[in-house]
């Protein structure tokens, strides 16, 4: 790490990769694929490396992740959320002329926009319902809604009826296994009971797109689902680390101590390139060391056995991944320890 | 707004001239200057009009700003901590060929590194050491420390000792000005007692650089200050609302209604565009609306009334706008709601 000037955003190559092969193997033998989120790591290198190591598609979270991926060369791409402004719209459009896009839709009015503009640019949007399984966010609530709305899909020539979007955004960090079971279980019965209804009335589902880390072997087993959107498993952090998942954590801050006194130290990192609403990052491999406090630009520590030297560089574990990803443009990965390449995260700030 | 895409941080034009009018107001007849701190905006644009209104100088936070800050043609820019790293300090030479800039020390190795930087690059570096005036985050504790490093500068030709940097980080967000105002009283009788001291060996302070946004008419008052850092006053935000300030929020997060159901709504605009650790955002002007949490890139909001409509716009108030901030690339500059100017926040993401 010598060479890397802090704070500077790290990660460990051997680890990543570790974890890339680790969820491809589960996924390897199954029906259900993983599609992972971009919205982790925003990095089109670290994209790449899921497709070769067998994902079938990206998922994001925003037309402006898309747009990239899709400038990057992916050709499948799932914005897991609704887009409903009308320029917006305008972009999907666009965008499907290059890419197979699929997108989120909760409202029959975003349905006839989204068709209106595919027409219009003469391109075919693929659309997944999101139903409500237990987040309460977005999504319709019940098989009614659901059925309404793929009927008014297929009524179009322009838009495609995929699927269900039914991610369980509120289990994927339970720290109990018996919760995040019996909620999946939950959520797959009503699934199944809405999958059941659709095909009463003659229409399939061909997709079904959710799960999280939290959750990818439990809703990626015997269950409708079709993909699994996992994403935080590629760099995990110390709120995914209390689930006991076999994922390592990848990422890391680094950090330089720039003013030392007895029983404590400050570095030059803070909220501005770490996150903090899952709590304060640790300290890797700093016996006695902690986090007091973050301030704008600066960590202030607790160094009680004066473990910590003037200029020392350390590392951060930070709490969430995805936000403290978000607030860098470049990625430093290391292979024990020694500065191997520099991969730009092209999708940060991509909110629109 | 109507042709704003949403998420985008927003900018009264009107009332930023106002807040920066009033500061300016404030110090025009004093011998104390406003020297205000770019890490709030980050957007020379808005540094620019600081000066014109007659702001000294500049100060940041961090080398990568004062190198933003000198590329966009400042000729006086402080970097109001510790930069320590050899790369780094290296780098502050290279910009003191093109701008005066000055940097706070608390330590003597770092002292002559910057002195060696300077001599090698054949330019001069202005420091201040920075006392400790209650924030137990860097800088010296007492007269002894500070005049053994001013003595250490003074010995070289390459640096000058300009004074000290004294910022009162524990009082700027206290809500209770008398609190404020003893707090600054106890830091004005230490800063005395070592200026003293040091002009007991002959040496003099030319400057003592500290205040912000919720002591500037405090520490910017019949003290030994020559300088206040005051940054968030251009914006404001709801943490700096409680101190009941004459200044009003400039700074909004503009965000669209994606989904409506009774009862609730969500937003297109989460924490990666909305900073949380001063507490949610609120809703400008949206009677019965409230932010009930926010997910990465969604607002659930509360709206009992359901006072608001499928695709709406609406303003959130952000909590904290230096991080909110430092998450976008461009402010959307709107005069009466419609937008006039977009403004680039080059310092945003510069912590290195």
């Amino acid at each position: 790490m010598e060479n890397i000037e802090t704070p500077a955003l790290v990660v460990d190559i051997d680890a990543l990769e570790r974890n890339i092969a680790k969820m491809a193997r589960f996924f390897r033998d199954r029906k259900v694929r993983l599609r992972p989120h971009f919205k982790t790591h925003k990095c089109p290198r670290i994209a790449r490396m899921q497709i070769e190591a067998g994902a079938g598609g990206i998922t994001c979270a925003k037309l402006g992740e898309a747009e990239v991926l899709v400038q990057a060369g992916f050709g499948d791409v799932l914005i897991a959320n609704q887009v409903v402004d009308p320029p917006k719209i305008a972009r999907i459009a666009e965008l499907a002329r290059e890419a197979k896009i699929t997108v989120a839709v909760d409202n029959a009015e975003n349905v006839d926009e989204l068709a209106k503009a595919a027409e219009k640019t003469g391109v075919t949007i693929h659309l997944l319902v999101e139903v409500d399984v237990g987040m309460n966010r977005c999504g319709v609530e019940g098989a009614e809604e659901t059925l309404a709305l793929a009927r008014r899909i297929s009524a179009s020539k322009s838009v495609v009826f995929e699927g269900l979007q039914a991610y369980e955004g509120q289990l994927v960090l339970n720290p109990e296994l018996q919760q995040r079971r019996e909620g999946v279980g939950r959520m797959v019965r009503k699934i199944n009971s809405i999958k059941e209804q659709l095909a009463k009335n003659g229409i399939a589902i061909k997709e079904i797109s959710g799960g999280g880390t939290g959750t990818y072997n439990l809703t990626g087993s015997d269950t409708p689902w079709t993909e699994i959107q996992a994403g935080s498993y590629v760099f995990m952090d110390l709120k995914y680390n209390q689930l006991g998942l076999e994922f390592e954590n990848a990422l890391t801050l680094l950090a330089m101590v720039i003013h030392k006194r007895p029983g404590a130290a400050v570095t030059d990192a803070g909220m501005k390139v770490c996150s903090v609403e899952f709590g304060l990052p640790q300290i890797k491999a700093a016996p006695g060391v902690s986090v007091r406090s973050l301030s704008e630009e600066h960590g202030n520590l607790v160094d009680d056995d004066d473990w910590l030297r003037y200029r020392q560089k350390i590392e951060y574990l930070p709490s969430h991944s995805c936000t403290t990803v978000n607030l860098h443009d470049r990625l430093f990965c290391v292979r024990d320890g020694i500065l191997e390449e520099i991969w730009e995260i092209s999708g940060r700030g991509k909110s629109r």
